[in-house]
């Protein structure tokens, strides 16, 4: 059967997450349907982040598994077609060979979350960036950040349900950037990510910018090792997986 | 009675425009209303471009007349919360002279116009941006632009409904800038709008980029002073009002 790579890009708000369920609207679940409406199913995909409710993707991608050989562009349209009105849209689609896999050939995951502090309720970009009340402080921000870089025993900064075998993890970059009125973007980058591992940064360099916290007390909860030490989760509305690396980029 | 001007953004999407309407949503209506929740009304609030259905707002501005002496910060934070959920916000509000209006005081609008050229359907921007399915050529469509810059008789693009007195406008800026991923800003600037005036300037641009009309064509159309010259009237998705000039700036 022949298999193809989809680039897929998606607004979270309406879904309970990547990942399909019974009773609830996934991601994963309407492009399986989309699917079906091109070839009869069951079809299951397979995904290189299964990103959590509420949380968007620009670069997400994913494998299916189909039995006609599918000009690419033309799957794309298809897909495309029959996934609307839901907010998922097929960027990019190529045929790839059968043992790539979406998830287990990714070397590399980038995430970009977006925060804007600002008193007004948002219009545009509701539901699309996290909004914060307060001024915050990037520098600080970017000197707490520095302490995360390189490779840690993340418990601190991992969900308590994380089913990940174990939390060391090599986290390549962090970076905070001021992007003028008010909004703030982080760049996380690393081969691969905990639970709750890019919200659990966010919210604690939040308390830093905020003042809450010196930058060096981030190091002191990662050295920690303590789930309890970490700063709030931020709301998973300004997440979004940006990009997927694999050894050979399967869209070029 | 003490007088406010407010800086107001929104997304047109969900109103049948700025102006009340007996039967339908409109921005004015939500504004009106929420300030009906602060002192009994009615409220007659007063804007400097009454936007079309659909159409976009980053910097809208009106006047409104209260009898309490509302500190300005405080009336922002009470409409926005009587706003909600309505992708309508108060970005700012300040204390004006009696005399001052927020129409007739205006010396300069500025509007944007958010055009991507992408196969898949809009996600995040869904309803905020013209989706147009080819590549364009910018060059081609500033070379039409820069013939429409200047003080003209633009009968051949306003509307056929339009009520101006006369079609003669000053147009002082048509811009149209690459921002790369598809994505094309058209800057537009002048002391006052014809209707429907910057959706005939894209619409027709848009045919010089695709190569349908030569950059010449456009003064050709000018020129003509004739209303079935216009190229096809783009949707007012990609439009935003983005800025009322003032002499001086009343949130300064």
């Amino acid at each position: 059967m022949p298999r193809f790579a989809l680039k897929i890009e998606y607004a979270g708000a309406p879904f309970a997450g990547w990942q399909r369920q019974a009773d609830q609207p996934s991601v994963q679940g309407a492009i399986e349907a989309a699917l079906a409406k091109l070839e009869p199913g069951p079809h299951t995909i397979a995904a290189a982040g299964r990103t959590d409710a509420g949380v968007h993707a620009m670069g997400q991608v994913a494998h299916c598994d189909l039995t006609q050989d599918w000009d690419p562009f033309r799957l794309s349209e298809a897909l495309n077609y029959h996934l609307k009105p839901a907010p998922v849209a097929v960027l990019a689609c190529a045929r790839v060979d059968p043992d790539w896999h979406a998830r287990f050939s990714a070397i590399e995951r980038q995430y970009l979350f977006k925060l804007i502090t600002r008193r007004a309720p948002l219009t545009f970009a509701a539901g699309q960036m996290w909004r914060v009340n307060t001024p915050l402080d990037v520098a600080a921000m970017q000197e707490g950040a520095d302490h995360l870089l390189g490779r840690h025993d993340f418990t601190t900064f991992r969900s308590s349900i994380c089913q990940a075998d174990s939390p060391v993890r090599t986290l390549d970059e962090l970076r905070v950037v001021d992007r003028g009125d008010g909004l703030i973007t982080f760049h996380v980058r690393a081969r691969s990510f905990l639970h709750n591992q890019v919200r659990s940064f966010v919210g604690t360099l939040e308390r830093v910018g905020a003042g809450a916290w010196e930058p060096v007390a981030v190091r002191h909860a990662l050295e920690a090792k303590d789930r309890s030490k970490c700063g709030p989760v931020c709301p998973p509305e300004g997440l979004y997986l940006e990009r997927v690396g694999y050894d050979a980029d399967p869209f070029a």
